[in-house]
């Protein structure tokens, strides 16, 4: 099975356990909604691939650390698109979660995904739980406080931030568990590929800035020049657009450079070169 | 060390990792405000009594197994009270997490205490990682969709709902798990211990509608005459307050008989009886 539609399949298992006879129908169809259809998947295939350089000897554990973390993805959007927060209207071109089925639900759906994504790996773990321990580890800290995304989110509520603290948390935690995850899931020790999730959680963020200063909500699926808005660092509004292109070619170098010795190192080159083009959407790619 | 000193002990190992240098401080001060000081600390008290009771072979995981369960309680008291749900200005006799620190941090730290609960378990289980699948699948079932804590507050967004799942989704849940992951922790087949986790939390829901009806604000730590002003149902509003206390007897003796042969038997026995005397409040105590 190819890398996507093992995704969507972990996806979907885990959404059905959630949806299983006896929930409130209308939290199975908001927790749904919230991962169906997704965006590009970036950070479960960043897992898998990592699982796949590393010999992926138990599939289960890698396609669970994979949809765990797009879970956990899902569960953030659907947060940070509160009115508390952001207060987005629109997230994958359809109405956000809070828009679609209210307030007190879309504070449930995000719940609800949290905790799906820790059930689906101890499910997924079932024949290695020895990596378990790691996985829920890895996961967690890339999720919760100090420094995850939640605690990056919450470095909105402070006086002083940090920025690099800031998006470290909220973008790079994720993009690092990603790969530390996938290791770990295949059984290969996970430090080694931290770097790797790290540059690529950068250039996300830059391609992320960008595509909020230089596209149409149409192109995008949510409002654009949300962060001029909202009073939040941009690193094209800093750079400009060809500074900050420049910056995301650069940081998706150093991620193939970074990439650690294993026994797919080919595959997974030529697959994060291809990944790292889906961060920018067609109207930027020509200029990258 | 007695069991009250193990779970602050066990929680405050929590909560510090949480609070690391790196942490927003309003996040990390909002989390620690959410889990101390505690309330009676039911649900924990009863995971190491069952744990005990199975011989706490190994005592980390079945501290952990409490914490986590406690964690998630304080994550679903504070997401509870957000004013999309219950608004409720005062709990544990202090202003609401999102009273003292905004609903986007209180949003915050509902999420990083879930997170928090699973990263305990894997920690806590480090000497028996064969039984942290278990722990883990146990615990996020009591929280998740379809039947755990989330689920059932996800109830309360439904135009009909179902009484009975209602009230064992949103406390049976996290009482039945409290069990469970207590004889799991511990290395005992956790099933033939949901029975008592289930009295036990039917018992608590009569106990907490009891509160609800005849006690004074003061006493209970939170506003007193909620459900009725919430248009929920209420056990002593539905039976009077005789036939409350009744049906509190009984589901405390039938706790009792419920519990499955095991080594520590006279002791949990005993524990319990004590514990069901704190559901009530002193003013009730003396009628039940």
């Amino acid at each position: 099975m190819d890398v996507g539609r093992r995704i969507e399949a972990a996806l979907d298992v885990a959404v059905a356990h959630a949806e299983a006879p006896g929930a409130p129908p209308l939290l199975a169809e908001a927790i749904r909604y919230a991962v169906f259809p997704g965006g590009h998947r970036i950070r479960p295939r960043l897992c898998l691939a990592v699982a796949l350089a590393c010999g992926d000897d138990d599939p289960a554990a890698s396609d669970a650390a994979a949809a765990a973390i797009e879970l956990l993805h899902c569960a953030s959007l659907v947060h940070d698109d509160l009115p508390c927060f952001d207060d987005a209207p629109m997230r994958r071109q359809k109405p956000s979660v809070h828009a679609a089925f209210g307030v007190p639900l879309a504070v449930l759906t995000g719940d609800a995904l949290i905790v799906a994504a820790f059930e689906t790996l101890a499910r997924g773990a079932a024949r290695s739980p020895a990596r378990l321990a790691a996985l829920v580890g890895l996961v967690a800290r890339a999720v919760g406080s100090p420094s995850g995304i939640v605690a990056g989110q919450a470095w909105e509520s402070e006086p002083y931030v940090d920025l690099s603290e800031y998006q470290q948390a909220k973008t790079g935690a994720l993009f690092a568990a990603s790969t530390v995850a996938g290791a770990a899931a295949a059984g290969a020790p996970p430090l080694p590929w931290r770097l790797l999730g790290e540059c690529l959680g950068e250039a996300y963020q830059v391609a992320d800035d960008l595509r909020d200063v230089a596209c149409r909500q149409e192109e995008i699926g949510k409002p654009a020049g949300r962060d001029a808005t909202l009073g939040r660092p941009n690193a094209a509004a800093l750079l400009g657009k060809g500074g900050a292109l420049d910056r995301l070619r650069r940081l998706t170098e150093e991620a193939i450079e970074v990439i650690p010795p294993c026994p797919g190192q080919a595959e997974i080159r030529a697959d994060i070169e291809a990944q790292t083009r889906l961060f920018l959407p067609a109207s930027l790619r020509a200029f990258a």
